[in-house]
């Protein structure tokens, strides 16, 4: 290992041990493995996916059966090198892509890497997360970025990877116009993905008016508060839909919306099951799919921050030390003009 | 006009007065206008979409307010060719589609004629079908086809297109491992489209035992008897669902057992909306769509009937003279082992 | 016919009768037909192909047999409608799609519509072009525009649609690397589409530092005087190149700079043949594809032009009155600094 | 490693030591690495490339510097396990791809593996090929093949794969007319690719009259002989050209009959530039790209070759033992009627 400086031997990890119950723990800094960089998390992302582990323990079949460090939105530079590394110099800023696919399996052989079923991804059981001083990872999953991208920026490609990844599936375009359910902090990445492919409209729906306030501000072209209106009312015949809601009524109501050959990407997770209106389906031959993650969205995911296309400070409302990593996790519920909470594991 | 011969000055025509109705009726024989071609109608399938208008006098939004001839899958012969028309000489056998798009809105323009909102489709209120002696039709609908094909085959292109439409959305290719759900005429054409376009495996599921045996006549590599067996017993993991039956439980059923990446396109009709897995669609990034007829499906379907490579024969198990219409409308309710009554105006 | 107010009898229409030789002639205002609308036109845009015409009287097989007006990129106003025509009202701004196909054709029916064998398109032999005072066309293809998009604007959406054209079958997105070969009209549109499809580099290569200098302030990342730097100097690797310069050595020198994967979009018009890099075409499994006009563009140029993502303005160095379209015809060769011509046909 | 049965310790491997000088040495048996199995060799297709690197000891760039084996179409049997290797038992039957990619680079992450930088390819200078009676490989490249194929079938898995690659990015499908310039062994795999995609009509040229009798045999629907027949006179316009002859001016011609739309994969490798027709490639908006090896089409290739609707056995003309491999290597050159020769390293 080449390392650029004296590394501690140990370092804190915000670690889950049950429901609701997060411990600081001393952990050893990892050492990185063949390939592998060791990276100095300089900030994480919070995302719904950790409070719901935070919160219930599980998410469907993915149960945290024993102690498990959260987070998977992380940036940082890296300070060494692993063996046969040799993409990164120490000192590089980079943003981590949180899931190492097998690169052998028909999934990743078809440049379906998000689909790989033996991807080890940050803080998904039983594989640990970010929420720590430093992490070990893969230096192909450990991106550059420029100097110019804020450690923040670096920890929120992750959440713009899922916008950028909903925006190619939809195939927006130039003189799109787009539909976004939801204004939370995917609905927010969502629709300015949606502007830098080039969308010509993005209206966008929420429950809340401050959220839908910071999405006018983000390039919404309109807005419309769901609690007071209806989307047929408005007489809008979106191409695309990008549903970040998880209402499955808002997900039925935005697939009626869609006009002829419309194309529908489900981002929000909901229930079991939702009502897909088959006749307008069929009449009008809408295509509809769901999302699971990214796959190849980092490089461009980089170069719209780099380029100011797309505001990531905006969506941080909230920043904790490590030590509050608790407290970061239920910012959300507590506060209703929170999009997005950051810890940064080196201030505390 | 360019007639071949003598042509009667009128016809007998099977109109649809009231829901389970049906009137032999002496009309004029139509004249082709600019661009237009008089075909004789010498066989015209049935199609479930015919025998609803029977017996409920409506589809949905569209209701049949005046007499209608009903009918839309006609084989025949061009006798006359209107002023314009250059594309055929009287005698050439036809396969007509059914379907005249404007071809200047923007669907038509994208090459989606299908979802022309002006389209004028036979036997869907107000327009009149086929079932009667002769027909007028814009010459680039009449599609040649070569003497080798019966004009029973010529007429059941239209649904052969149904199939071919599906296959085409499902991207079915050399290799693919094909689910249809659904045996009757539809399922047995998706099922026999999806062999040629290459699908390696084809299993089939169907409630009738006749009608499995059948898809396995047909090229079905495996049969589910949906009665006694759950689909997911089997293990059986599609790249592709063509959902024939209508049932919402096959289609969540068949949805629910697609593998990664899978397609599923939802052809036939059912209710209002059918429940769509949603964690299924996003984990596995499954594609679902419908289909809403078809577009520029003529050419493929002519060269898979008249190379042999698609049994349309084997599908007609009724055949009719134009005074029987009524029956044959009813065939299928009162025949287990009916598949396809064809009706065949010249024959009395 | 629906008139707005008194329209004349005739008008001024600037006709080549030879090479080199227009004349100004009178000529009935045309009678807008069924479905058509007649559009007086304000401004109308010189293309190459124009300029060719005048000088060679002939464009490879097309050869001006008879005299004819040239034009093809007009902008104008409604100022009545023909019977049936119902999508206009009079006096609305308009864009003129100049090529209006047949809507019935293979090509047509499958949303290849430039590709339409019967299409008739303004100013090539022997239909008439549009440097003149009014004109009728199919109300399909008279795109209305907004107010705030210039008379200018409108005609120039017509080699917008061009750059437009090329970025989509290029399939330009958020994070493409671009190399625009030729930096006269065409290439100065196919940078702004393809900054406008969200590529995140476009460099632009041309012999005269004039047009690279254009090329800067239309949002070229970098730019090469090809008449010094060899493109293979600068390292640069682009995912994506536009030919818009119609020389064989830069399409050559262009092909060979593509990485893996690359896609090349021929545009400009040069010779019989060009080479092809056949190794690297394949070792690198390169895509290259030639554009002829375009299709379904016109709402995706209207939506940039409208929002100021693209600058049409910009490429307008001259302005002629109907009488001087000779003048309009020879500006490029003589003044080095000229990219766009536009001749105003009510001004004079 | 889990072995079989007691393996020997080393084994004869045909080596290229010299441009024309080939030798039976004694080498050890390869040890599968972790994740590899260790593959008993029973055949090995020569290929076109093997013999250039016979004759002329380089291809291109890739130049023979130290002694190498020779071969990379292998066919044989699983015999032995590395450390972590799973997914065969002993005695499985097997079809090597013989490229394996480094699955972690941009390439490789987007389904485009053979175009992977880092590949490491049998029989490509430095990596040793697979004339020999064992090697190991990757797991994930060792394609378990059915019993009823045979090990001949097996290792043509390998040229068909060329084929399959060709007719999926042409975009081969039921109803296409497809023109093969050449017929030799990648000529003939891609007629049967073609036919197993659903193309109604495929068109084969050739010089040699031996080979256009076999093209008819495999399923071309007509044939031209190029000596005596100019494609241009047979009036017959395809949707897709399969260039398989590396002849500039075959290409050449196959790209100027290609009609509007048409997709062009040039296979066959060749001169460093041919003549792309530019005139036709934009008026028709033709696409043109190279293919380089393949990826994903083993799944593919085995189920055409394992159900017969290509047949692989028909290809091969010439069987000897390994001691015999230089003779293989020139059994084309001397017999005008040979197509494929296949080594059978156990044989002798």
């Amino acid at each position: 290992m080449n390392r650029t400086s004296d590394l501690p031997e140990t370092m804190r990890a915000a670690v889950l041990v049950a429901p609701k119950q997060l411990e600081i723990q001393e952990r050893p800094v990892p050492r990185p493995g063949p390939g592998q960089v060791l990276v100095r998390v300089e900030a994480v992302g919070v995302c719904g996916s950790d409070v719901h582990y935070y919160e219930h323990g599980r998410i469907g079949d993915f149960v945290v059966r024993s102690p498990m460090v959260l987070g998977h939105e992380p940036g940082g530079t890296v300070v060494a090198l692993g063996p046969g590394a040799r993409r990164h110099t120490p000192g590089q800023p980079v943003s981590i892509e949180p899931g190492v696919p097998c690169g052998r399996c028909a999934q990743c052989r078809q440049g379906r890497y998000n689909l790989c079923p033996d991807v080890s991804f940050y803080a998904t059981p039983p594989v640990d997360g970010a929420l720590c001083e430093y992490v070990a990872v893969d230096e192909d999953f450990a991106h550059p970025v420029p100097e110019s991208l804020s450690t923040e920026g670096a920890a929120l490609l992750e959440p713009l990877s899922v916008g950028v990844w909903a925006s190619r599936k939809a195939r927006v375009a130039p003189g799109s116009r787009v539909l976004v359910t939801g204004a939370g902090p995917i609905g927010l990445v969502a629709l300015q993905s949606a502007r830098a492919f080039g969308a010509s409209e993005v209206v966008v729906t929420d429950v809340a008016p401050q959220r839908l306030a910071v999405a006018r501000e983000l390039g919404a072209t309109a807005t419309v508060d769901a609690r007071r209106t209806r989307l047929a009312d408005t007489g809008y015949e979106p191409d695309v839909l990008l549903e970040c809601s998880g209402a499955p009524a808002a997900a039925e109501e935005g697939l009626r919306a869609l006009g002829r050959a419309g194309r529908a990407v489900l981002v929000g997770m909901g229930g079991d099951t939702i009502p897909l209106p088959l006749a307008h389906v069929q009449n009008f031959e809408i295509e509809v799919t769901g999302t699971f993650r990214y796959a190849n969205t980092w490089p461009t995911a980089i170069s719209l921050a780099a380029s100011g296309e797309v505001d990531l400070a905006r969506l941080v409302t909230h920043r904790y030390g490590l030590e509050d990593s608790g407290v970061a996790l239920t910012a959300g519920a507590a506060d209703p003009t929170a999009i997005k909470a950051v810890v940064r594991p080196q201030a505390g």
